[in-house]
């Protein structure tokens, strides 16, 4: 039975959900960050997932940073499955500007989070009504 | 015309070529760390390649990262397509251990690389070619 890890809950707010993953937004204004996690039990490595599940969480993952780049402009996406502290599948999609913060290193541990204000979320939400209309069913009103 | 772009050369050695992907060894005997670099002109993100070329990179990525679990006896694959330096598109492929001079952190920027010895070379060729033994054509002797 699948359910959401504790770090994920604390760290992010859901989106929504696509047919696979769950669609999260890491809670860091200082990038637009978002999280795809399988909605699969057990899952630690992409090659885990069954080929169903890969070519649909391929499927999502660039629907998803190639709509990222345009609705945010973004300078580069960067994609990666880490997964060293938290041990549920989970990929990262970052939209990257020349002029965030910490680029050009990638971001994990660069500086300290800062949580979205409420205006800021409901910002962010509307970017992504906008440029997100293809099987997302979000979650957020 | 694919070309492998200038940093990719200084910092990595070849291994060989997958169907789609030229398959680099980045030189940093710190951490088991290969790169797959799409062969194909001028793409900086996975959803630019066509979807056959993006079902190709996945098959090769996670028949990698399955071997290399496998063989490296691995805590943690690390995958992660950046490029925030780099412009063209290269997928990175990292065996991580809880003991390794980085963990849990990302690799990068942790510590300068440390290139392999001719010795460690040859010792790394050996398990590659023990553990990659489908549709990899190597190219070094």
């Amino acid at each position: 039975m699948f359910e959401l890890h504790a770090d994920l809950r604390r760290d992010c707010f859901a989106i929504g959900t696509f047919p696979l993953c769950n669609f999260l937004a890491m809670n860091d204004a200082n990038f637009p960050w978002f999280i795809l996690v399988p909605a699969r039990h057990e899952v630690r490595e992409i090659y885990q997932l069954n080929e169903t599940d890969q070519l649909q969480l391929l499927r999502e993952s660039s629907y998803l940073a190639q709509q990222l780049a345009l609705e945010f402009n973004a300078d580069k996406i960067n994609i990666a499955a880490l997964g060293n502290i938290t041990p549920q599948l989970h990929i990262h999609h970052i939209v990257r500007y020349r002029s965030d913060p910490a680029w050009p290193k990638p971001v994990w541990g660069q500086q300290p989070a800062t949580p979205y204000t409420v205006t800021q979320r409901a910002h962010l939400l509307t970017r992504l009504r906008r440029c997100l209309t293809r099987d997302l069913v979000f979650v957020l009103p």
